[in-house]
């Protein structure tokens, strides 16, 4: 089988068809239209084999998160998404592999209104790239550069789930609740971009970024490019049952700050905006949870415990 | 060092600034502006070490082959580039490949007057992905779609050569002539992105895509998708005097006939519009072959030397 009929054939013929994409794939090029008044905003990541997911995970679930962590990039801008395109490397053509695969990337596809322009399949290691393109009205991207000390900090969902989840699948522990392990399993496999909290957070929150390699590790950007420096208090973040049933508290609250892989977002918000904030959340029916404080102590990330600091060592997701 | 610090480090600080860009390198994604009047054109291509270079290619030009792909798809779109995303899984951080790598790969963007918006890297194998994005007038896309029975058949450039260039690579053969082999092996490894006959092709074109699978095969996308079939004249193919010099007239054929790498554009053009095609070509002071005819045979592709059947039974570039 060729690359333009694997495209074709597990591709093309399930793709959902939006109003403003005037070519899409099957051509050198997609070919596409941006709404009056709206920037385009674009985002890629790659998962790897081993890396980002383990070898043993299915198809359906690699693809959906591909997708997801590729959306919840959009979300943390702001954007509304539209466009994905894939780059695929497979070892060989596997095709129960790539019909799992791209039903899992069409189902999420479907659900969240985006359409599959373009696709290049190559033979190689497993590498799957998604680039992901959306909108946000003029001068409405949320970035990690407009922070301001005084901004309060949030997050949405709970935090450590998708840690503790791989840990799980990774045997590192075991969590005897099914209920439990499967409720963080599936906080690792099939992650939820915050799109919808995204787009509410325009012109309310100063900063956002998504939480894709760990609270502290990602709070730091947002420290560093708004040069800001924050206060957390670890016992305000918000921890799943699941999370609080199988380990003890301090390592909850070390999941939360230290593991990756949640794609919840950390947003700020000035004093001015925290009604606006509430009525918003409250009427798009989703959660944050205040975290903490944003102060002038440039890039410094201050833990505390009640009155005390917290001593904390981990580092986040190291990529090398 | 971090995934952050390698895409601060090797590529934000060299990247031009384009006036449409908003938020380049160094958000969740990145945020732009497209002209009024002008469609968005996407495209993605993927590199991977063994497979589309030698693993001995140097950095430099696997980054600016990498670019050059790419922009190369959109040139067969029509499109004018715009902005490139990038996703680089690397087994290690070595830091005089990376120097390399995105030196080249910024001497294409400025060369092109692309910008670099995100990056994802990532440690795995060598695999290079990019995204372009670029645009072209609303409705004014070169399509593979739209070809006519009666229309001509052009090509831009020489044919062949990166297919020579590949042999001598892989020391299948022997160039003797340094002159002779140091064009071929920069034909392979520096190919040039036909941008500015994509552009003057608008509305001149009736379909249009670039040869980077090899003539045979990637005509059959146009006649498929046209619904037309075509006679090409081999005796017409363009060939380079470093090709011609190095093989016999008939390995010269086949090497223009079946090897990728080329990435010149080929085109079909109605009766009417060829006058248009001549004077736009000179007064863009470039050139493109006539090498045949299409006709109403769908799908068939009929190979002619003088006046009798070409005897042809290689193919394209099989991705799986």
């Amino acid at each position: 089988m060729k690359e333009f009929n694997i495209i074709e054939h597990f591709f093309k013929a399930k793709s959902i068809q939006r109003k403003d994409v005037v070519i899409g794939i099957g051509d050198d090029g997609a070919v596409s239209h941006i709404p009056k008044g709206q920037a385009l905003v674009t985002t890629t990541d790659t998962l790897i084999s081993g890396v980002h997911f383990l070898p043993d995970t299915s198809p359906h679930a690699i693809a959906q998160k591909a997708v997801a962590v590729n959306l919840s990039d959009l979300a943390a801008m702001g954007a509304e998404p539209a466009w994905i395109s894939l780059s695929l490397s497979l070892p060989e053509v596997d095709e129960k592999w790539l019909e799992d695969f791209s039903n899992g990337l069409q189902e999420h596809a479907e659900y969240y209104s985006v359409q599959l322009i373009g696709g290049d399949t190559v033979k190689g290691p497993l590498v799957i790239t998604i680039t992901a393109q959306g909108f946000v009205p003029f001068e409405q991207a949320l970035t990690r550069s407009n922070a301001k000390p005084g901004d309060s900090v949030y997050v949405t969902g709970t935090l450590g789930d998708a840690g503790l989840g791989l840990d799980i699948a990774q045997k590192k522990c075991i969590v005897t609740d099914q209920l439990n392990q499967d409720f963080l399993l599936s906080r690792l496999n099939y992650p939820t971009p915050r799109l919808l909290v995204g787009t509410s957070l325009r012109r309310i929150a100063n900063a956002c970024i998504d939480i894709s390699d760990g609270l502290v590790s990602d709070i730091k950007h947002i420290l560093n490019a708004s040069k800001c420096g924050a206060t957390i208090h670890v016992d305000k973040l918000p921890l799943s049952q699941a999370l609080k049933d199988s380990v003890s508290s301090s390592q909850a609250i070390d999941y939360a700050l230290r593991a990756g892989d949640d794609y919840e977002l950390l947003f700020t918000v000035s004093e001015e905006q925290k009604g606006h904030l509430e009525t918003t959340l409250a009427s798009a029916n989703v959660h944050a949870t205040y975290i903490g404080q944003l102060n002038g102590f440039v890039g410094k990330l201050e833990l505390r415990q009640a009155d005390k600091p917290y001593e904390y060592s981990a580092k986040g997701y190291q990529h090398f």
